[in-house]
């Protein structure tokens, strides 16, 4: 088994999904050893470093990448099954960004009030005890909450042409933000251009679903993943992205406003339960709306991201690409 | 304790919140044993009961209620524990109403395209299992799910003179179809009017997180219930829905789009955990943002719905009305 | 010609749309001149009164009415054709209330930030040059803008036993809040309940389209209309209301998000132009792509409106009711 | 007067806003005559073109360009001033895109229905009456509209490294489709990479407001133009377009839902009268609210556009760059 380890220097991050030139390529099966910086590039280490005079817009969530895949082809399927997420500081950081998040206005929900205050959260970690802490800043109060690694964003290069800023989830991937990003997930996602050119980064600690503030826990995390590709033969690229961890399939769906992206998650998801049962859509369609989890991922990036979740134990048969997810857990035990 | 029964004949249903004469006026601390109807007013029988032929959108999700509480006024928290919720019939059903459900054209999202086609899904109940079976109409899949009972509607009479239809989530509660409304919870709800006025209905054997279609599994429902009152001076009424279990407190808001209705969710909870806490507004927010789970509710209703929650087992404190839940939960012990 | 005048006492002051009983009972035909105050109930008079001391939300937008037309049946469609709008006051009034207009956060877009500060204008009218003033509070700037006198609200009862707030448009009409809504102008609205039960309110001396900071230089009102029927045979009554003036076919519909509204206007108006025109549906698709104008009426209200027009000079043979509306127009000569 | 004339090679069409080479550089003050195809690349000709099988999703839109302005930087304003817009061909078409339109379901606003049927128009251009004539394929109804040209897409590279799609509309301009941008009107754009990078195309012969079905009446256009640059001391560049004709001040806002895309047309032009004005901030949106007009632009693209405009001779003192508009209107004289 190939083994690509890899930790950019400030100068190779990338700041965009597509658009970047690949700083390696790697072969299909190749287990990665990633480091990533966090969504602030380390600029926001105390609780006196605020967003607006710490933070330039045009550099923020640094990405880890991109990869080229040896072979992959638009129509074939990226997988990226992530190994583990280790923090790779002993901190991380929350901030609130004037005109950014899900509880004020915005560049897009563009009102006249000012911005909220200012401030910024430093959370320590303790390794032994698997903790961030949370301390209020204006309250008395703290607070150990588990740390609960996942990465903020995963993507390939655009169709189209198109370059999308590291802060946009699309149909690429990208910054989902959703913390089912996690260890033991597979990452199923659309090869677009040649390569697939996929990147990763903004490792999150910890953080709630919608993301409401707009900064998670944000810190440097340390990746080992597995890439691997399904060729267009063995079926349909997914239009949308796809996880799958030990016990639910899932698909993420990204767009304003919030419904269109909860819709573009449940019509992928029906597609999905079509191919792996057979099912006819009106069929899936009632399953689905009796057995989906339907938990946000954002509701702050140019996109918002929601999610539509089935568990494997509800429904037999859910087993894509004939237990390939199984297969990666088994090949992440030798790699740990 | 009072014991309240009530089985409405189909001439008692209620089809609105606010606006009807109350059935009984009880007492707070009363029990209610109540029998509450299907969405479809039992209309749903077989595969063959198709939603255009069967159903007049003029009555539909039919209210057992409502009833007056002694000594609620505008300021107060009406407090409804659910203590057992049981299937009243052996089947459920769930089918798709032209021009109704999130992944259709609808008379809001008005678009040119035909209705789908029409269909009904029957799932027989089997208590001892405690199971509902989906049986596909167009594929060969029959699967067992495990029966989940909850109620779609619980609400109270609109403020500002509204009277609204039983397929409306709002403010007042009612139509906010999420599953977090099942048996050993406590929901708390304005009181806009003298007596709160409120009904319950729409039971559902099951349903998945935006009820998808539109339809959940939609059966009868043997409901019984603990009836309580906080006093205005004891705190101030919540501006929304609030929920409690023994695990977490939660907020379901309800507006179009569906961002709204979870800003709204979340700006509630901030004020929740401000006043349990005594945190700091931004604090609060930060806190959220790390901690909130924010699965939909309904994505179909007149109003989105959205849910957003906080596990007591993150964070402690965590306690409203000093403990009113807990003490429900005593209470009912006696009860069942 | 039945002529009815009436000028309402404040206790006589309506509050919904549905809900309140008739003031009185008019004939089809009946000429009526009325009396409607301002949507504060007059209660903001000078740039010191602020809507937080001057105003409480349940007393907004007093409606003149209702009135039961003799003989309307659900099915039918209530005509009004607006004679005439006169100013009954030499000044009007706009103000910001807290929470409240499209650039701010509100109950429903519900955010983190403070209102925005709260300011009131008060607008001179002078009538013979037929303008009002604007003068800007903390800028040095007086300017005389056109008078353009309209009715922010004209409904009926809602369907299906609803009761809205006089706040709130929608299929029944309501508070659309569109500049349309003026003398000249036929409004044609569904019956839902016997006797239409409609009422008006709201005068605006001017509004800009969008209706912005949520007021727009509201004044009391001096209405006269001609109210008329069209008996169900005649045609099928419009799901949203129509209206006609000289120049144009006009929709507005209500709902958010705002394409919605959008979507809800656009679709009505292609049923009128295949009533009209005998047109195929996707024709009139065609054709309204390359001809409809769409202003926004209201971007501020519990729905947003949006309104779509199609000139007559473009689209020859657009006479709805048989050319009812020039009928209107020459019985209005004889009014005045 | 520099005069640039440019007719691509179908192979020097682009694509994208940002990301492709320029095919010129100009210098600020040029005149240029350029050629740009139709959305489609001329290859809808007759009705019996359809969609699916004559059009590539990869190449709609193709624009002529892109120019670098020589002595552009970042902050500047680009000036383009439209002198004439000419139908190219004696023909134009619009057609049914499958899964695209407002009022369908589309990729993003992601349902279960099938597309709407296919469906395309040709409409003759009568140079000498200067009319395109509907005629409709199922109806009986053949009818001359005015001829109203006008650009779709008029555009700069983004901000941030991002290439878009030459089908988006954003703060960027692109794919705006409003009927604004037509002859004698002037437009601002800021200028976010060196050179600006801007180019033009989408050739519409008529468009309604919404541009409903997604397509305008489609066709190529002979484009004359003056380029010009407003250096960055001289105010700030606009933050979203603004076009200037004789009569208005207008803003273009772009995003998804249209609520969001009208505030931020609503915001800049806050922006724009405080400027102009010097007017306090709430003055300014307390005026706007009484004399803004607010067309829709297009509720079909991947961003909808709103548009927010004032006139000059309601509100004195509108007078943009010291009266540039009225300069190039000059200019534009000594041009055709």
């Amino acid at each position: 088994m190939d083994v690509v380890e890899f930790r950019p220097e400030p100068s190779q991050y990338a700041w965009t999904f597509g658009g970047a030139a690949p700083v390696r390529e790697v072969e299909p099966g190749s287990v990665m050893r990633l480091w990533c910086d966090d969504a602030f590039g380390g600029r926001i280490r105390s609780v006196s470093d605020l967003a607006s005079a710490s933070l330039d817009p045009r550099f923020l969530n640094p990405q880890t990448g991109p990869f080229s895949v040896r072979g992959a082809e638009p129509g074939d399927t990226l997988v990226l099954h992530l190994v583990d997420l280790t923090p790779a500081r002993d901190w991380g950081a929350s901030t609130l960004v004037p005109f950014f998040g899900g509880l004020t206005g915005t560049d897009r929900t563009a009102l006249l009030n000012p911005p909220l205050d200012e401030r910024t959260w430093i959370y320590e970690v303790d390794r032994a005890r698997r903790t961030v802490t949370f301390v209020a800043g204006r309250s008395d109060l703290s607070l150990d909450l588990p740390l609960a690694p996942m990465l903020g964003t995963v993507g390939v290069a655009p169709a189209n042409r198109e370059v999308r800023s590291s802060l946009t989830p699309d149909a690429f991937g990208g910054n989902m933000d959703t913390p089912e990003m996690r260890a033991g997930t597979t990452c199923y996602l659309p090869v677009n251009e040649p390569g697939a050119i996929f990147s990763v980064g903004d490792g999150h600690y910890r953080q709630g679903e919608g993301e409401s503030c707009g900064t998670a826990v944000e810190g440097a995390m340390d990746v080992t993943l597995i890439v691997d590709l399904v060729k267009a033969p063995a079926g349909p690229a997914p239009l949308w992205p796809r996880l799958e961890n030990d016990d639910e399939i899932i698909v993420v769906g990204s767009s304003r406003p919030l419904e269109d992206a909860w819709r573009i998650s449940q019509v992928e998801m029906i597609a999905w339960l079509g191919e792996l049962l057979g099912l006819d859509r009106l069929d899936a369609y009632q399953l689905l709306t009796q057995v989906s989890l339907a938990p946000l991922a954002n509701v702050v990036d140019t996109n918002y991201s929601a999610v539509t979740k089935v568990a494997k134990a509800l429904v037999p048969g859910l087993r894509p690409h004939d237990g390939l997810h199984a297969d990666l857990r088994d090949r992440a035990l030798a790699v740990v």
